[in-house]
């Protein structure tokens, strides 16, 4: 446990539900980082009852929040036979006082992109990066049954980006990364570029440190990185580009592991369908 | 495949979707049995590509449509591994046309309980019993690689009431049923006396065609029934009322296995927990 005289509030429990043989719990909480409430979910394992456990991040993806990984991913049968802790997080800041773009779907609220802005009006809340990274785990560490020396994360589209930015850019703090149809080089896509400068501005170069395709030039993560991608998804081409990353990846002697899966689309159901691979994956490296 | 000319049109696809190697569709169809447009999933299993595969119905429960199912409890893994089909029609006739009780969640629209109606203004378009029974089985076996002499039915709350009364009155035509926290008695619970009151009129007589309580004292089921309950379920000392289901099915030598589950409540968190056992039941009876 950290030390309690630094940690933020408790959370608020919302909820909690038996769920094989664990229980999943939504909580709210005041966020330093991002400066407004926040809810995330929580999946507590059966196996916590006899100690700490290792915790999986699941980063979500653009429009949704904690739920939809929540109830449609099926993904608390696996972690309940690993005995991993599941912890997914919102996709960006909320409330009222958060600033949004009430135009854009891809944009704002619901989109946070994992970043740090740093560009008004959007500096002030929209800090998922630091969130993500260093409030919630500390969050989980003081008052859930977790043992943060041993985290994993993953995430979906937008999400899937966040998890190789945060896994490249600590890989100390994360033993185990993967991704579901990721965003991998969102300096070359619509999605990132609208995000990127209005979060982070117009000078490009500060992009790099949200990039994974430009990260793991110099970033080098210690596993294999795992990565699922349906050959039928409609942003494939526009948005998503794995090739990208792939290349990099070879170039800078990363060791990933990419699947093109035929027939796939961008949905839940695709999530679904692989989230046993990718749960085992983490477990390998997070169960000693 | 039945004859093509008894049959009603073909449904119409409205999206299909990769899932666990097979694929998951939505169909809307003109029904006769409800004289409206009605809506369906069903999941095609990779094994249908090799010839006919066994069919499973899931009947939903109050407020459900076939969507809360199809997306929330995670069936599709079990059904793929087995070589299963599986078939989930909404809750109630929709549409326009179609009475309601605006002011009800438990009866009228999403609420159709599975009878045939009898009485003004129910009785026109109000016909589930008939639906799932005979018109939607016979537009499964007209359309997909469906062997409909292979047949399980299960569901859920007013679902698996729904699956009970199906299976006790048409031994013949389902080899297997189950049900997740099924309303037994709806003649002695609110829920039930509501609808059946609105339904099949005062004459409490004709309800017990509907009650799998009543039902079980002269039908018999060739296999034996799964139930799965939880202990934490809040709707179950009032509606519910596995022990009266008990009881009955001891008294007829039914085989029953009645499960209570420690710490679940009425949620897809349930289902989902318990997915795997119900089609493993399924596919014991299905799979020759």
């Amino acid at each position: 446990m950290a030390d309690a005289s630094i940690l933020s509030p408790a959370p608020q429990l919302l909820s909690k539900t038996h769920c094989f043989g664990g229980e999943v719990q939504f909580y709210r909480h005041a966020s330093t980082a991002c400066q407004c409430d926040m809810t995330f979910s929580v999946f507590i394992p059966p196996q916590a009852a006899q100690g700490s456990v290792p915790v999986l991040y699941y980063l979500s993806g653009l429009t949704c929040s904690a739920e939809n990984f929540t109830t449609k991913a099926g993904a608390q049968r696996y972690a309940s036979h690993h005995g991993l802790m599941l912890v997914a997080p919102d996709t960006s800041p909320r409330g009222e006082e958060v600033p949004d773009d009430e135009r854009s779907w891809d944009f704002a609220k619901g989109a946070g992109f994992y970043v740090d802005a740093t560009e008004a009006p959007w500096a002030q809340h929209y800090r998922m990066y630091s969130y993500v990274t260093d409030e919630l785990p500390q969050l989980v560490e003081g008052y859930f049954p977790a043992d943060t020396s041993r985290q994993g994360i993953m995430g979906h589209s937008m999400g899937g980006h966040g998890a190789l930015v945060c896994a490249l850019r600590n890989p100390e703090r994360y033993r185990s990364v993967s991704a579901l149809a990721p965003i991998v080089a969102p300096m070359r896509c619509p999605w990132g570029e609208k995000a990127f400068s209005h979060y982070l501005g117009s000078d490009r170069e500060t992009w790099k440190t949200y990039d994974a395709s430009e990260l793991v030039k110099s970033a080098h993560f210690g596993g294999h990185i795992l990565i699922d991608q349906g050959d039928a998804d409609s942003f494939l081409m526009e948005q998503l580009k794995p090739e990208l990353f792939e290349a990099a990846c070879e170039e800078a002697q990363q060791l990933l592991t990419l699947r093109l899966q035929p027939g796939y689309d961008h949905s839940y159901y695709f999530i679904a369908s692989f989230m046993e691979d990718h749960i085992q994956h983490h477990a390998m490296a997070l169960i000693d």
